[in-house]
């Protein structure tokens, strides 16, 4: 497996040291078959050589099969990077360019970070569902959009949610192939009641599972209410499926009752077999540098590199058990720990999902 | 004071019963003058004569000073009910025709109410803060909106977001003005990294927080980080401030930490004076007419009421306070109530509040 690995900013490269580490350990043990590739991106590479994304970064993204992403730092500097040096940079390119329509976000509260969850045991323990984020369409993608100056010589912001039945169904089809995988239940989610666009969503939902996968139960859910069950009752979850934006909103707030980001995986895919996995955690400039970032997160988008784009869904179980087993021992790294638990580094975190490794 | 009431569908009128009896006991013992115009509305209108909106009913609506509203009904009968006579009894054509622009929802979790909340005490704990949610504009209003016929036969959905600058200033206004009463902090949440529209959003509330309001502090949050917060730190906000979507899933993603929506109350205002003031709950058509409803949204939505439309906060605060001495006597209807809980049912509530406003 050629794998492409952009660290990029802020802990990004603290992270995916420890997510490579946990690579070659397969390599090593279990006969992994792996070459890895590191390129610059980001504000670390526009500050030394003037692009956010060597054209050469740009050709191998193109062609990877695997990429693993670190981070890219806040772009708020608007001023000083050009726009469209900043379009060239960012992760929206790489996800449209890739066509990496289906956007993976497992959740799952393991019983050992109960105490960091803000919510209470009763509702929370026990939660295990993945949201399926719509990635290249929507809000992010549609036009018109810009800001327009009016006769009156004030201005509108406008931005165009827009799907096509197509872009509907292959983001429906890819939940309910998750759905079968797991128990079988599949929630999607619109603001039908509201949005024409969600109107044609829903009915494109229901008609592609009940043609396509009579064997997944689906349900319809209102983007505010789900936003409330996710708080009241996550166990109802299994796969949730929704657009771009509510994607977005959904997912922080499914990786909320978490208590941190920092142990949440991604993996962005195509049709074509090219993945991108990437922690949710951003560059947490806050943070970087100091080796006290959790790796979970990079680690964990490892095990479902392991399982997308590798087909070893024995290694991603084994990773997935060492990364429990570690929570389990009392692991933990500044954002998960309790207050008075022993605290560990990034490098320490790695550490003992190894070390689990080895004794599985 | 003319009040209009629409009780309509499911639990409305329930609802807006209990809090009619409180606010004649304004009328009766405070000198509240209330004159009270009650007007069929609805789906039960629908089925029993054949409108959702009687002309009349909307004639009042346009002239209302204040509207206490109860519920609409679930219009899922889409095949039922033509999309003219939807579209003319929807909540979006009063919302719109009477441009209640500023929608005001107060999330107050009562000490009281810490068991039935989803998050752990030391988390929510004394959490009170109000989302001022835009209700004109955005993703609800915008055109075009449709669905179109491509050239190779499929469909599309759109809909347009869309916000002018004088849309944006007038909301970040109501804001400012709203933190000046409390504790002089506005969040303004938008996707400025991701939308144009976000990017005009976030530089309007800046300039307009800065010229108009020096008094207040105003903070800039994405909307995906602010879903995170609500869930892991609700105490940190005061005043947030956001357009129609992303107002609808917040303000329910905050409505959660309560664990019930029956609590929550809202008022929609405009600049002329003119106010709907309404429960966060919907029709709740599984336990409508069987009195177990949560009447407190409707209550405290005449308490706001009372504070808007009326200018008589002392009755405002007098309301809210015999409400806060009712439940920490233990009153408790069903959707709030611990497990073990001797639970009343929606008068049972309505007399504890009146039994507690006689003792104040
Ligand atoms: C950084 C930002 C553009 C991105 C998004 O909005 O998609 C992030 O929030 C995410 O969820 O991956
Ligand atoms: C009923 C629906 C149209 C409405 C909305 O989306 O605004 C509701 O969810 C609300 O929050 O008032």
């Amino acid at each position: 497996m050629k794998l492409l690995v952009l660290p990029g900013d802020g802990v990004g490269p603290e992270v995916t040291a420890q997510a490579l580490r946990v690579l070659h350990w397969f390599a090593e043990h279990r006969g992994l078959a792996l070459e890895v590739t590191e390129r610059g991106f980001g504000l670390v590479n526009w500050q030394r050589h003037g692009t956010l994304m060597p054209d050469e970064t740009w050709d191998r993204i193109e062609a990877a099969e695997a990429i693993l992403f670190g981070a890219i730092g806040s772009l708020d500097q608007q001023a000083v990077i050009p726009s469209e040096e900043r379009r060239k940079g960012s992760l929206l390119r790489m996800r449209k360019a890739l066509d990496l329509y289906a956007n993976i976000r497992p959740i799952r509260l393991l019983d050992a970070l109960l105490e960091a969850s803000p919510l209470k045991p009763r509702v929370a323990k026990g939660a295990d569902f993945v949201i399926l984020r719509e990635l290249t369409a929507g809000m992010y993608f549609g036009t018109p959009r810009g800001v327009e100056t009016l006769p009156d010589g004030t201005r509108r912001g406008v931005n165009t949610h827009s799907y096509t039945e197509g872009e509907i169904a292959r983001a429906i089809r890819f939940a309910c192939r998750l759905a079968r995988e797991r128990r079988g239940h599949v929630t999607s989610v619109d603001k039908a009641n509201v949005m024409e666009a969600g109107a044609l969503w829903r009915e494109v939902a229901g008609r592609v599972a009940r043609e396509e996968f009579p064997d997944v139960t689906l349900e319809h859910m209102l983007a505010d209410n789900c936003a409330i069950q996710i708080a009241r009752d996550p166990r109802r979850f299994d796969v949730i499926v929704t657009d771009n934006l509510f994607g977005d909103l959904l997912s922080d707030a499914g990786g909320a009752i978490l208590g941190s980001l920092g142990m949440l995986p991604s993996a962005s895919v195509n049709d074509r077999g090219q993945a991108l996995y990437e922690p949710v955690h951003g560059s947490a400039p806050d943070i970087a540098g100091k080796g006290v970032a959790n790796p979970l997160g990079a680690i964990l988008s490892a095990a479902l590199l392991l399982r997308w784009t590798a087909k070893r869904p024995e290694d991603a179980a084994m990773l997935e058990l060492a990364v429990d087993r570690a929570l389990d021992g009392g692991t933990r790294t500044a954002d998960i720990a309790a207050p008075g638990e022993r605290v560990v580094s990034t490098s320490g975190m790695g550490d003992a999902v190894l070390h689990e490794l080895s004794l599985l």
